[in-house]
């Protein structure tokens, strides 16, 4: 990782967990034609699910935005896997795909995101501005109350 | 923009809006590797998001159609603003996810985002010919009816 | 097709259905730069949608695989289609998105994905190893269980 990366995680008081592995026959990462392809990450934390439920029911927005955050950090463990260790190799996030778990009523999907859009750019600088989509699912997997995937470009 | 394609809005009485500015940490297009991913877009017209609800609650598939080719509108708009106005530049329209907001017994997303596909065809010809999925959602930001990403291969 | 996928596929049971035809101003696939985009694909049996409903309400999980499997299936179709019959230009899968209609509380959508992961696998080998995300969708077109697109990089 470049100094300056491991500096600013160290200032967010951000440590990268351990790259959680592939549950099945499908792998955490993919890397084709200088792109980084990274599975849906759930808000796993110390192993498990930190955050589960739905927005807009038993969920709210702070909680929600901290889910995010958690997908970003495995967003980024899984990066940092992908690349040796060297988070300075991504040249670019190219796109970030979150997925908030939502009850019918909810519509504020945008600012949940917000918390790993923010993560992302705050660890990464420019490289991290990426272009996203956030939308709203009837449920996600083991009842997490956000997943997301990312494209990344790499060196 | 080349002629044609000028032409073409023009008599499909399409006038591009300006790009919408980014609401928070993250841009509404990335262009890496000789493509063009666009960020979600909703349904935007005139500042503001112009079909809102659920498909088989509170919106017809005529009104959902209307709300997709907003989407559909708003992506030329960001491909515009992305390729400094030429969207001659636009080699193929690879992708469009198409996500529609649902009640659980709506399943006719696809009309709806024929919405979008019959405009980006209509304006872009066979560039405009893409590959795409269409699913219902819980909800999405700020109520839009429909919101749809892109990926375009641009010279 | 290569002998070892053909010979692979024939000792699954598994015959490949004629690649289903565009519903509308749409493309089934489409090719750029190495890369091969597949719409997405329903669980169609016969010309038909073999798995209808909602996980978590009228769906188990075999029925919701047996769905998984059908929309890999109609994927391997689509990249026959797309790649003159020879399977074997397949370098890798890049990406899966399972999309999973089901009831908000049902959180096992990567149980469900794992029917196409686990086919995709089995067929294609080390080829078949893919990044994924596996969501839950309010509803999806034709009211399917499942819809699956895909990334595949292509020789």
């Amino acid at each position: 990782m470049s100094d300056q990366i491991a500096a600013k995680l160290k200032e967010m008081g951000i440590t990268l967990p351990q790259a959680a592995a592939p549950a099945a026959n499908y792998v955490p990462y993919v890397i084709s034609g200088g792109l980084l392809y990274i599975s849906g990450q759930l808000p796993m934390e110390g192993g498990k699910v930190a955050v589960t439920g739905h927005l807009g029911k038993n969920v709210d927005v702070a909680a929600g935005q901290r889910a995010a955050e958690l997908c970003a950090i495995n967003i980024l463990a899984q990066a940092s896997a992908a690349l040796g260790g060297d988070l300075g190799r991504i040249k670019r996030v190219i796109k970030l795909n979150g997925f908030v778990a939502s009850a019918p009523e909810f519509v504020e999907q945008h600012l949940v995101i917000n918390g790993a859009s923010n993560l992302i750019a705050n660890v990464l600088g420019d490289a991290g501005k990426h272009a996203r989509a956030a939308v709203g699912m009837a449920a996600l997997p083991f009842n997490a109350a956000v997943e997301i995937d990312a494209i990344l470009e790499i060196a």
